[in-house]
């Protein structure tokens, strides 16, 4: 089972360029669509939308991602194989589908044995087609991800700077998906059960679900992602708080004392 | 065979989460996408998509809907097993699908049920992923429904008001659908071939096809879906009538005499 | 293995609508959904697309392109047998993918035959689901394309006139297509490796890749498709020389003496 999640757009030819050359290689592939509609060249987009893939699909499965602004240059292909495996450009794409997949060992993509084994010579500009396809094609076919290039330090994987800081009695989170209906989600988890929160000078209830709040209210809420999330019932949250992918904002979580 | 209609966007993770939910029960399972872009929280949308595909599926289809704005809230989760079965929220989305699949039964799903199942506690607000596909996956590897929750009442379901309104001479009918040309479908079958339509004010030929008049101009016609339909040739009628799904606009129908 | 290229949106139930179709005179139909989204009724976008796709699949596959502007009038509707096989409206659509497929013969299909295999009636507005669909599924189950309606002179199907044109020391270009990204293809193949062209007036480098110019720039490229492609490093060229589909332009290539 493969699963591609890209910045392709869903006008173009490009996905059905890299579902051909994927079922070229391998006729019987199993290709499930997660996305193509990443923000153009949106890493961090791409990496929150790969995690929460990873979380839920079974064990062996393929997941290719293509956000390459890098194509060309001398950014790595990589596999990183685990429990499930990514096929990828090394630049933070994995950093967070990584945290889910026990990682036990990554390989450097070798283009010349891919084009090898492809018999056509691999674009500059196209590595969906022309790399991430047909490695995880391969490995579909039952490669092992040594055969496709050497073995690569995992601690040496290009990682996103995600992780949340606390000054004083509040933290600074960084915005790191917000979802068609506008949804912000913020890169901090385990933070038990606050009573309410305080964002860009208001306060706002946590809750369990959209329907708590009327129509048009700013709630918190657990959300589906584990991560703390800001919505408003039936609007945008992004819209109301003018955020966008990447801002940064001060939040101070309140509990309930006792 | 399953098939998911839902309004959850195509940018996100959500419609990956749920394949990966269904195909970590389910394996096997095939998963066609009919859309992802149903207007949000449009059941009356989402009820008319649903049907339209009804009616071309093989019988034993399992159809996934999930519009789902009361989602957390006390809302019934149902199947509804006919010739081919429906797995979906209890707020109307059936109506429409229901005709078409001889329904001879109904279950509310039993969330605890599915949570022992699938052995991960179920979110308030996922349900697509957490209740809807490992439900629709289940059925697919051939529990009976019944092993999913208790019969109920298949008059209970809840249904939307869609019946057509006479009034003296003409009809007070609903835009149940506008689609990506902006071609209106409006809520009247089997009225025969009209010579003619008034709407707003204005006379429209009821033809065969779009071609038959010029550019811009507006034509009736039977379209491919049984019911009225309203358009003009290579541009939007509904941008040309100011009408939107849930309008209600009167008609009359004028046929020739004799 | 059937691919699926239509203008028909992602929205609507047309989709599900023709997947239904193919899937329900063939249950084991393996369908791939190349674009949903060529821009409503262009032919040479979608003819485009199909080129592109058809060069990435393995032999036999079955391409089903469904850009329509005449449906319900006298175009046929075809099927061009070669090592793999497409089937479409005979509108020019067939015109690049023809290139790639070794065509060896030509067929009308039969309307009536369809119909009566499918045993429904053929509407007059949606032959991706009533004709090309059916058709489709049936090649996949291994009909011969002789039992779906008479064979035709393949130097007769429709052509779209892209034939890049030579004036002096210029070409007269038609821009082919242009991508989710802004950048332009133009009808321009083997044209060796020109050190840089000139177009509207300015002066761009040819170079391999996008990040050789500034984010900002102009640059031309091979692309991934063969043809000349005009881009702006993390732009839209599109934009920036005010280009569309369709549109002509002269280009000139200067090469480095020796």
């Amino acid at each position: 089972m493969i699963t591609l999640t890209t910045d392709f757009g869903i006008k173009g030819p490009y996905v059905g360029e890299m579902k051909g050359a994927i079922l070229t290689i391998n006729p019987e592939a199993r290709i499930i669509d997660i996305t193509h509609s990443i923000t153009r060249h949106s890493i961090l987009e791409g990496s929150f939308v790969m995690e929460q893939v990873v979380k839920y699909f079974p064990p062996n499965t393929i997941h290719i991602g293509v956000i390459d602004p890098g194509v060309g240059t001398e950014r790595r292909a990589i596999i990183v194989e685990g429990d499930q495996f990514l096929v990828l450009p090394d630049n933070g794409l994995a950093t967070l589908p990584l945290k889910w997949i026990k990682p036990k060992a990554a390989y450097e993509i070798n283009l010349k044995k891919i084009e090898g084994i492809i018999g056509r010579p691999i674009s500059s500009t196209f590595h969906g087609r022309d790399v991430f396809g047909p490695a995880g094609a391969l490995l579909d076919l039952g490669y092992e991800p040594s055969r496709l290039g050497k073995e690569i330090d995992l601690e040496r994987i290009v990682k996103l700077d995600i992780e949340p800081k606390k000054k004083d009695n509040f933290w600074i989170l960084k915005v790191i998906y917000i979802d068609d209906f506008g949804n912000i989600i913020l890169n901090l988890e385990d933070y038990g059960k606050p009573e309410y929160i305080k964002i860009l000078g208001k306060e706002i209830l946590y809750l369990e679900t959209y329907g708590k709040v009327k129509p048009g209210e700013l709630l918190a809420l657990p959300g589906s992602h584990d991560y703390l999330e800001i919505a408003v019932n039936q609007g945008s949250a992004a819209e109301l708080l003018e955020l966008r992918v990447g801002d940064e904002v001060e939040v101070e979580l309140v509990y309930k004392e006792g």
